[in-house]
């Protein structure tokens, strides 16, 4: 879950009331789906852990003085299939991403099919095949699951949840109220590229286009990153729905701190940027798969980009902004023609289903 | 996930291979339900602690020696309010047993929900708010969710996935493979109530019914039993999909045990047998929500019903069964009329959408 906005900040929150019907852009990931979320769900369900709205869920000791971590995602990407990936990938990708940006080392996973009636056994094998390749990669098993079958209204669909247990070393404590000013920004690669490849899949599965989801598991690369870097990395994050621009806003405000964008530094691939401008959509609030933005303390900055930049993953690493001295809990991006603009969450649903 | 059916024993395992595409049966809990996942998931996914198929997975060490239990479950239930519940009281209680009934006492839920635009948010409140009071009465928080939103074709609809994280104490060893000659089965009270409440507010909904859903949390009630009986229980389960008749057939098959129900000692109320037969089903084959079968050695048997009538939950707890020395794996009914009939567990669906 995203962060409430129950404080209006900068030019950040809609304050807007909560319609009397559900709307597909309250499922965006932007600010109307933390009105959902804040306006309607942790009045009823809220509780000090539940209310800190991490990718992960921190229960309680394990033994060794470490944490248990819990997260979930349901995912009703449409098409199921894309270039570069499909929902069985990316049910595996999101969930042990979401682990692994909150320093847990993935136990194992519980996948829950929801599947409609008519749906093609090939296709399910398909995505089956799928999912256990990216479990393979990311070095983690599928140890319970359920299945259920609904009727169709119209064409046949697949929706999977994904719940993931890690466990989190007791010396790693990842926080956005660990960010300080002086922290250096850093990407592995360039962004946009899983929302828009989905983007095209569905609105114009007629063009031909390289761009291709970088939908991938990223522990192994965040493992590296903290094992050898340790508390120098003081947050990190995966920018799916919402993209990096919900990421840094949401960043920014939750640390209080004051955030820089640096436009000409944000890789994105040409082709990527050029199916954006097609679609009218800005990149910056693109979702992405694969990727990770990393806080880390600027003596740390050369050390992680290099270690980055030697895994697989992470070859297209960038530093991309910094934290600043002021304490306004504002993000703003500097423009490549110098300019400066303040970055907010998005209202509502860019890009509907994409993850 | 139920048993799969690789090797046939008895007349059980419908030995079919699976047709080109997903049919609403393949959700029923039965045996095709079991060659979806013995023929599609299992062969792609399996590990050995996904091909145990239990309600809950044990995925290794606590602190102090005992495991950790996880779980997961969609609830498609239509419509989302029946007498005596909605998906939300649903979601919680499903899980909550389904832990409980592993020996695990819940950590955390794991709450994600796909919601169809349009979707009313006053439907959406009346949900959560049975969610949070079914989470009150179980005494488990919900940790972390995750909330989408999906086009719609037809009505409004939602569906919850909860997965449940708990802690399995060190000394608890509960399992189908425990059941032994002599053992003496349990249950908690009548049996039906749930799914003939669901079918009949689908089917009927102009017809008044004093048949309510059962569904509760058990983790009471069953942490009773466990510290009082310790390891004299030896298995249990809930009959949810399937009901009575698949959850004896499967401890049976898994045990290797024959196991004897005597048909005149299983309570069903009697609201619950005529609305059956209205409806054409077998009471022993339809979803309980709010029920739990045990095996226990007969030196416990008197000692777990007395405990069982103490609680509120266990009432109606009456003794339905017992297991020979018989090693063929195979369920047995003895009828009211002094009859035998072999129990198999359901081929298809007889309830759609009951969970």
């Amino acid at each position: 879950m995203s962060a409430t906005r129950k404080t209006t900040i900068g030019k950040q929150g809609s304050g807007m009331s909560l319609p009397e019907r559900i709307m597909l852009a309250h499922g965006g990931g932007g600010q109307l789906t933390d009105d959902l979320i804040g306006g309607c769900i942790l009045p009823r369900l809220g509780n000090e852990i539940l209310n800190e709205l991490l990718d992960a869920a921190e229960v309680g000791q394990d033994g060794d003085g470490g944490r248990l971590a819990v997260t979930i995602d349901s995912h009703v990407v449409e098409p199921w299939r894309f270039p570069g990936g499909d929902i069985g990938r990316l049910a595996v990708c999101g969930t042990v991403n979401d682990l692994a940006v909150c320093g847990a080392r993935p136990v194992g996973l519980a996948l829950s099919l929801i599947i409609t009636e008519g749906f093609a056994r090939v296709d399910l094998e398909e995505i089956l095949d799928s999912l256990s390749k990216a479990a393979g990669e990311a070095g983690v098993a599928v140890v319970t699951g359920d299945t259920k079958v609904i009727g169709h209204n119209g064409q046949a669909e697949i929706y999977i949840t994904t719940a993931g247990v890690g466990r989190i070393p007791r010396e790693r404590k990842l926080s956005p109220k660990r960010i300080q000013a002086g922290d250096v920004i850093l990407i592995n690669g360039p962004i946009g590229d899983h929302g828009l490849a989905v983007m095209l899949a569905r609105q114009m599965p007629e063009v031909t286009s390289p761009v291709r989801s970088d939908v991938a598991a990223l522990n192994g690369l965040i493992e590296l990153m903290l094992r050898n870097l340790g508390d120098e990395v003081a947050f990190m994050r995966d920018p799916t729905r919402g993209g990096v621009a919900a990421l840094t806003a949401e960043a920014a405000m939750r640390s209080g701190a004051h955030v820089v964008l640096n436009e000409e530094e944000i890789p994105v691939q040409p082709c990527v940027l050029h199916a954006a401008e097609m679609l009218g959509l800005d990149v910056l609030e693109v979702a992405n798969e694969g990727k990770v933005v990393l806080f880390v303390r600027p003596s740390a900055a050369e050390a992680a980009l290099a270690l980055m930049r030697a895994h697989p993953l992470g070859q297209g690493a960038r530093r991309i902004g910094q934290v600043t001295d002021d304490t306004d809990g504002i993000c703003e991006l500097r423009t490549r023609i110098g300019g400066r603009r303040v970055i907010q969450k998005p209202y509502g649903e860019q890009l509907p289903r994409i993850c």
